[in-house]
């Protein structure tokens, strides 16, 4: 029997989009193990939602790896979930980076990271929360000819995130559907200078005028209408003693950054304006991630 | 009177436009003293182009720190100019941070380094070039509410850049006119990524995946049918033991990132590939410089 704890991971951090992303304190556990028939068992988050079958996501990421080192055993998998599902919080990436990584353990280690890497952006479709989930941190990734090429940093220990959870689900394919096609030149320019501060200040673990380098043209005001409330969050926050806010990955989820004393106060703030918008929203306070899977 | 030595740049890092930089080991030299009547007198690169009256960039720099200090004296300027103009190699920007940082001794200090990076800056009209002149090494700047903010880094010692300069000017306005104003979403993601790769690399001083990371889909698509053998000289050079290859600035000189032992090759396949497209060239091999503006 193995047993990982997963975190959960913020993409399209600032400016990042598609490619920068954290992890956050907050888990799944995955225990998983051969059987004699394919069964799955959760609690927690998305309870009844989730499938209890081989298509559960954890089982698929997990049947890939045994299909590679030619085992052909049902598995018993057993999941305690804190993140969120659709929610901006990385969920599936959680499920699959942890499937992926127990799995290759109760393998006996048959794939290399850069190889579980692949395959779990593969399954999810892009590394920005795959990456974080496995190695935690502050990562940076692409996928350059079909390969994902990473990087990863620490994550100063006295940040918190606290993120501003909303009661209701954004699929990531409906938020990707209101992005444009093209953006004028001086957008695409704004992005890629912030992002290039906003790496070098991570970098450098000096997170002055973060709030400029969070700053992002690409997809949150595309998505602003999607979740009411944001903005004003956004525009709010650094006043109220956040370092910087951003939509978490394609959202609802809004996250800023500050420190822990700050952090309860924003947390309300943030709670205070999605129910101006009549949205009933919870936050959490939580420090980055810096091991991503872990096996327990 | 005041001697300094001021660095030729390299803007427009890979995909980094408008906003990374890095300082080139060429030399322009200003001599500046207070006279009884504006002097000017040059001698190398751009002789007989440049003005020799207070309509010089280096004198018009000059004057703007002294107007802030109130000095109303005229100029003495000898200039020994290495950098040759309008190639891409930052020549009016070593000319406005020489001419800014010499005047400034010369008035005693008056105005502090950021002060003298934002009048460089709206004298240029973008950072990228003058915060590498002024600073030197391997440089991040972005402009936000009119006032410039910027990140610096060594470059790795052993690191030589082979550019490789062809027989004719292009001005940085020409080579702005044939930008586009849209660009479509994936491109602006693309450099986004890919520049905080770059920036990640550098801080981390690992050259690895180089050749990826310094892809641009922004400008050089659009410039290079302004510099013929532009394209192939960047899809050759990695294969001839380059680590990346990126026009300089608005071109149209060709930069080239390499070990010093590859380098000498590297910069005559630079010009053999422009003299098949009919175009002379020179190529010199160059450290970054790591001090920016130097009294001697």
């Amino acid at each position: 029997m193995v047993k990982v704890q997963v975190p959960a991971t913020t993409a399209n951090f600032g400016p990042g989009f598609d490619c920068l992303g954290a992890s956050l304190g907050l888990y799944n556990y995955i225990e998983i193990d051969f059987s004699d028939r394919p069964e799955v068992y959760a609690k927690g988050e998305g309870t009844g939602e989730i499938p209890l079958d081989e298509s559960n996501l954890v089982y698929q990421a997990a049947s890939q790896v045994l299909k590679r080192a030619n085992i052909d055993r049902p598995l018993k998998i057993v999941l305690e979930n804190n993140i969120p599902l659709a929610r901006g919080l990385g969920s599936s990436a959680a499920c699959i980076a942890g499937g992926l990584m127990a799995a290759n353990h109760l393998a006996g280690e048959i794939l290399d990271t850069s190889e579980l890497v692949q395959i779990g952006t593969e399954m999810e479709g892009h590394p920005d929360n795959v990456v974080p989930a496995m190695f935690g941190g502050f990562c940076l990734s692409i996928v350059h000819e079909n390969k994902v090429i990473y990087k990863t940093f620490p994550v100063p220990y006295w940040l918190r995130f606290v993120v501003c959870i909303p009661e209701f689900e954004l699929k990531t394919e409906d938020a990707r559907k209101v992005l444009p096609k093209t953006v004028k030149f001086e957008d695409a320019v704004y992005n890629t200078s912030h992002t290039a501060m906003l790496v070098a200040a991570m970098a450098q673990g000096d997170l002055t005028n973060m709030n400029v380098f969070c700053q992002d043209k690409l997809h949150q005001p595309y998505r602003s209408h999607l979740i009411p409330g944001m903005d004003k969050i956004l525009e709010t926050v650094t006043e109220k003693g956040a370092f910087a806010g951003f939509l978490s990955g394609s959202g609802p989820t809004v996250v800023c950054l500050t420190l822990k004393e700050r952090a309860e106060a924003l947390g309300q703030h943030m709670v205070d304006i999605f129910a101006q918008e009549g949205i009933k929203s919870h936050y959490k306070v939580l420090s980055s991630d810096s091991k991503g899977v872990r096996f327990l």
